[in-house]
């Protein structure tokens, strides 16, 4: 879609370099994660749908694959996980992309999910570390 | 699973009428909902798993076209829904079967999801009003 962001991301108008991508499906760190210790991801299909409820079987099914697959990577970064998706702007969708965010939990971690604090990275670097160590759990 | 609630309702050993169920998935309303206007699902697959990492390719693909086809009618139900799945205790899972809530929103209706307030259903009719509506959005 013409002026989608997550779309530029995917068709690399704008450069982001993916946690992860498949042929129908992408990755990429939430740049304002939930948790300041990061690994907050976004997984979502490449063809632009705005609802959940409007993914073709085939789109909406390789993503629960990839959420999956993201899972086991995340479930060993942090101490618990959650998958948050929300439609229309009443439940604090912002970009019309549908997108799932998979976000790490730490005990007594104060993250109440949708009204959480917006952090961020402290450097290029962090982030990058943070990547990568994803990276490495996908491949464990 | 010999201890788990969901399983019981799922082999019908204690007694709970589905909003819906298909040969692999099993959904019922959340007896607490977010809204209190209420309409908050859990959608499970039969088979017991704990975390979403754990299903089969098969139980989980299944578990996406049931929460498709469930947001359908509840993005009827609401001016928005938010999809949320929770994986170990630091995350907020409290029953170890692994089920995704959707909950309908309405605009400014002060949810903050996970810390939400537990509301209660008015009377066992309303509930089944509820159920009865969101079973006929599923019909339009």
């Amino acid at each position: 879609m013409k002026d989608c962001l997550f779309c530029k991301f995917i068709k690399k108008e704008i450069d982001v370099t993916p946690v992860y991508e498949d042929k129908k499906t992408f990755v990429i760190l939430d740049i304002s994660p939930a948790s300041p210790k990061g690994g907050h991801m976004l997984v979502m299909p490449k063809n632009h749908y705005e609802l959940v409820s409007d993914m073709s079987d085939e789109d909406s099914t390789a993503v629960m694959l990839t959420i999956k697959k993201m899972s086991r990577a995340l479930l060993k970064f942090g101490e618990g996980m959650n998958v948050l998706q929300n439609n229309k702007k009443a439940a604090g969708q912002y970009i019309s992309h549908v997108h799932f965010h998979l976000i790490p939990r730490f005990e007594n971690d104060g993250i109440t999910i949708e009204k959480w604090t917006a952090n961020k990275y402290g450097s290029e670097e962090e982030m990058h570390k943070i990547k990568e160590k994803i990276r490495k759990l996908l491949k464990d």
